[in-house]
């Protein structure tokens, strides 16, 4: 089935301690939609301004995003996001973030698109999430980001979103902040208690640890030492589950496992090249050559 | 074939936010022998003074842990350590500690046990670790842990034991440390420079890392959320890796991974109770059952 995906397209600059990207396609629901288009037809809802690149329409069009539902808003500017990893690469400072379009009013799903049947709400104010869900027609799983700025500031909203999603996905921070537990296993059991179905807790390097009612599935990360830029990692990880789910048209554990799997060997895959180069240079095959290897490491006697 | 462990063998009081035990059995050779039992014959060398009591003899010898190398020194005091875990179970604070004996002269392996074939060096004095290493006569595979003191104040004595190792396991802080590279996996390969064939990164709650010349083996910890006493997890789980290894005579690539996935779940039954009472409770099924569900977690379509 298809997958229509919302949230921030954007132009970064990235600096590494060796290296730096500057004016760079990026933005949550792009790095999502370059890991999902690799399982599923995905369509991309989400606002630019008059300033976003026609080269960076075109790498989209080319990876075959459906760009139905991209807005190029007269008058305005697109996001902007400028950070800077430290010598770890898993720490980041946001040196600049210019909101543009992405502080006005918020897009629509076309007519058209309303019917999809997967749907991922990226980041984003979740009142606007919100607003997402009621312009759906036929949802068959609904599953949506956040992050701590909501939780702490929105945390009426954010509840309310809850109730209408059957999965979320977020980092182990946010988790620990949302279910009010520094234990992660028992900071997703509060989480499911707030509405959905299925939990997702990204730990960047650690893996990833999904947190349902009846069990827990802990998945390490796809180990590598090439890690050129960390940005989209969570992002290209959710594109990669929620593909698999959308393109399977199953999600019972034995189906999110498979996906979790993709997940990770894709976000293994992003975070090889600045902006969405590594991805959008990937095959279906490229992915699954990985997800081989991973299943080997995670076989034994 | 049979294994060998040296190390600390104590009186413990642990804290946790919700209880506490005073006075019970403790010390990193004790957990390691523990969790070795459950799969080989274990030979514990190590030294207590006058006040180790004998319930805790007791309780060795039920569990089949051979006590030829326990010298018990007239005089001298036991060990004694005394923490507290933090709200998160994963941070803890040492109230106190007591070497005593530990800090006295070290102990001797016995004549009768030189031969033995696996040998686990837990931590304590590098200098020490090689007087052991020099007293084996026909060492199979000699694996050692350390810690971050000696890495920052013996780092010379350190360099020369790894030189006479054949694996390294110690926590990511440590692996850090002395590879001198905060990327773990960089991390491991840093050391592999500095003698070890293989190192194992144990990164508590979030599993265990391998890294040898030609790959990284990731697995996650068991997921759990009944956590009573994590005191041991980490001597434990190189006494479930130990021990396989030690009983199944095979340390390949193969036998490493089965070996480290028994090491996650001993530990991961370790942690469910304070002391050793829940490792000495269990019985090789009890392991095999959650090694059972380890796997069918881990494996995917």
């Amino acid at each position: 089935m298809s997958l229509l995906v919302t949230g921030t397209i954007g132009i970064d600059t990235v600096e590494t301690p060796t290296d730096r990207a500057d004016g760079v396609l990026g933005g949550s629901a792009v790095y999502f939609a370059f890991a999902a288009r690799l399982f599923t037809q995905t369509r991309l809802v989400g606002v630019v301004g008059e300033d976003f690149p026609d080269a960076f329409r075109r790498v989209l069009e080319d990876s075959s995003i459906d760009l139905t539902g991209l807005e190029t808003r007269p008058g305005a500017k697109t996001f902007r996001w400028h950070g800077r990893y430290l010598e770890n690469m898993n720490e980041r400072q946001t040196l600049r973030t210019d909101l543009n379009v992405v502080g006005e009013a918020p897009p629509q799903i076309p007519g058209e698109l309303r019917d999809t049947g997967f749907v991922f709400l990226a980041n984003t104010h979740p009142a606007v999430q919100h607003e997402f869900i009621r312009q759906l027609t036929g949802p068959k799983l609904i599953v949506c980001d956040t992050m701590n700025l909501w939780i702490e500031s929105e945390r009426a909203a954010l509840l309310e979103t809850l109730k209408g999603v059957d999965g979320l996905v977020l980092n182990d921070e946010e988790a620990r902040m949302l279910g009010g537990q520094t234990d992660l296993p028992r900071a997703g059991q509060a989480i499911l208690g707030l509405g959905p179905t299925f939990v997702v807790i990204k730990k960047g390097e650690h893996g990833v640890l999904l947190v349902s009612p009846d069990e827990m599935i802990s998945l390490p990360a796809f180990p590598t030492e090439k890690v050129e830029d960390p940005t989209g990692a969570g992002d290209s990880f959710a594109g990669g589950l929620m593909g698999y789910l959308a393109a399977t048209n199953r999600f019972d554990r034995e189906g999110l496992k498979s996906a979790l799997a993709r997940g990770a060997c894709v976000a293994s895959i992003c975070i090889e090249a600045f902006s969405v180069d590594a991805l959008a240079a990937a095959t279906r095959e490229d992915v699954e050559a990985r997800v081989a290897k991973y299943k080997a490491m995670l076989a034994f006697d």
